[in-house]
């Protein structure tokens, strides 16, 4: 039995169980020449997919309505009639969501389950490593001594993001919304410090506090209220990656904020949207150093792990509230 | 009589003629070795001056209380014990607000008369010009068939910015605030289209409409809603050159507007503060490009001459309701 997720409703606000829909059918895969034959392992939510179901113009084409949606997922080969893959084989790609499907192998990359377990190529070895590692040096081109600021510290970028931060030698600073989250990065992922935005109720002036010599280097996962308190923080010169905005993709309205302009021209500062698929010539280099850097143990990551096909529209929803800590993956 | 304007009270908003005060005293100025005594001719009034005369962090110090004012003057040499200067020269450089002053030379700039009105070394020739040159090409990076949008595009900066691009094979839009401006513009500076913002009730649709191709490049003086209605213009990879916000400088709550973070993720764009001291090592060059413009008759611009050394407040003050065409000039 084939089971498929399909956009059923473009969202309005946050995504709602409603507006996917499950089909499932029991014809048989058939692969021609060329083709091989997939079953999806692991599957990929993130919050950029949001973006997809509206049908706002924007850098990637919004989903079809009644069509499967699609993200980053593991599979293993079951059949090949396509030389560079053979059965047994797992492959990482951008793939519907569906228990089975064929692909003609193109845009598939093999991994291996014995260099790092396979959900970690969704994750730290994947998108989330790529535009923690891509962002933070193309825009944030951060040097030793400086200060690092990160947004959705404990999500899947953010993790990464302040742990590179620290292998370079910056003052890493984190935001996230749990105390356990807190600790964690603190604890585990050496952050210098970490602002709990839920029980701060002057994100202002924590950020002065816990960045005394100021902010170079701000990696804005979140937007909102947490990024316009960082303005007031900003060095001559800083660098400012909006890696995305998650605080604000379910609304309706245009949001609104403190104008950055005045504290750009004030500061000689840079913004600059990041868009990982825009620096693919640099994907080996920084698959290469992310892979090093796990293998030393200099580069950890958490996974919430979600077990089962049919709870990945509810795991995309969930990242909206936070509950993931790092990458959110659904396990098949 | 040597009379000299010093900043009396910070300004709330808007400055006042009382914020400023005028001292006179007849006391000779005797220079010493290395020193020259100057005369002022010209002096620029700039929209950046007002967060000088605050007391908030910025690029530069603030002016201090009850000292004078300085800002970009041409001068001409009365006296001089300074091999490199001698009496009768012309100089540009930042002085105080002053009519007669001593100076050791640091900083200051032969001009001369012959090759362009003196007034020029402080607009096209000074650092109105290198501010359009540079900010233009080291944020915006213009390519032929772009479209680049100006906001206060009959001001000093603006109107040479859009003459540039139209140098360049842009198509030029520019954003100004009456019919006469509008009308100079596309007649005598070569702008394809410009929106008057005072009669237009839909900026974000006249944004659409006169760049139908979207915007590339966006150059922005003034901040606030005008630049918010661009935003939902810019194309994939638009460079925004932060180059001033006029509309917010008397604001005494921070200024607040559309969320720029959004835009920025979703086109991959990049908003910059410019300041063009940053770039002093680029001036020669872009001056010798200018100059070149200037002498082919490819680069115009327009001043707005004000005649009297005691009109010098009055003339910074009337920057703000846009009274200028083109740089506003003092004249001694």
């Amino acid at each position: 039995m084939n089971h498929t997720i399909l956009l059923k409703n473009r969202p309005q606000g946050t995504p709602q169980l409603s507006d996917f829909e499950f089909q499932k059918d029991d014809k048989a895969l058939n692969i021609a020449e060329g083709e091989l034959l997939l079953e999806a392992k692991y599957i990929s939510v993130d919050p950029y997919l949001r973006g997809r179901m509206s049908d706002a113009k924007s850098y990637v084409p919004p989903f079809n309505l009644n069509e499967p949606i699609a993200s980053g997922v593991v599979a293993q080969v079951k059949a090949s009639k396509n030389k560079n893959f053979s059965e047994g084989d797992f492959v990482s790609g951008l793939l519907a969501w569906k228990t089975e499907q064929i692909s003609n192998g193109e845009g598939l990359n093999k991994v291996s389950p014995d260099l790092a377990p396979l959900s970690a190529y969704l994750g730290v070895l994947g998108m989330t490593g790529l535009t923690a590692f891509l962002g933070l040096h193309e825009i944030g081109k951060p040097k030793a001594g400086e200060t690092l600021l990160v947004s959705g510290a404990a999500g899947a970028v953010g993790s990464v993001v302040g742990q590179i931060g620290k292998i370079l030698g910056l003052r890493v600073v984190g935001i996230a919304g749990t105390d356990e989250k807190v600790n964690l990065l603190k604890k585990d992922f050496g952050f210098d410090d970490v602002i709990n935005y839920n029980t701060t109720t002057d994100m202002l002036q924590a950020i002065k506090t816990t960045c005394p010599d100021g902010v170079d280097v701000y990696f804005d996962n979140v937007g909102g209220a947490i990024s316009d308190a960082a303005l007031f923080s900003i060095n001559r010169f800083a660098r400012i990656i909006i890696c995305g905005a998650i605080s604000v993709y379910n609304k309706t309205e245009t949001p609104t904020g403190v104008a950055v302009q005045p504290f750009l021209v004030k500061n000689s500062a840079l913004m600059q949207g990041f868009i990982v698929s825009n620096y693919a010539d640099k994907f080996p280099e920084a698959m290469k150093q992310l892979s090093e850097w796990l293998a030393k143990g200099q580069l950890k990551y958490t996974e919430t792990i979600v077990d089962g096909f049919e709870n990945t529209p509810q795991a995309f929803i969930d990242l909206f509230s936070g509950k993931n800590k790092g990458k959110m993956i659904v396990k098949i």
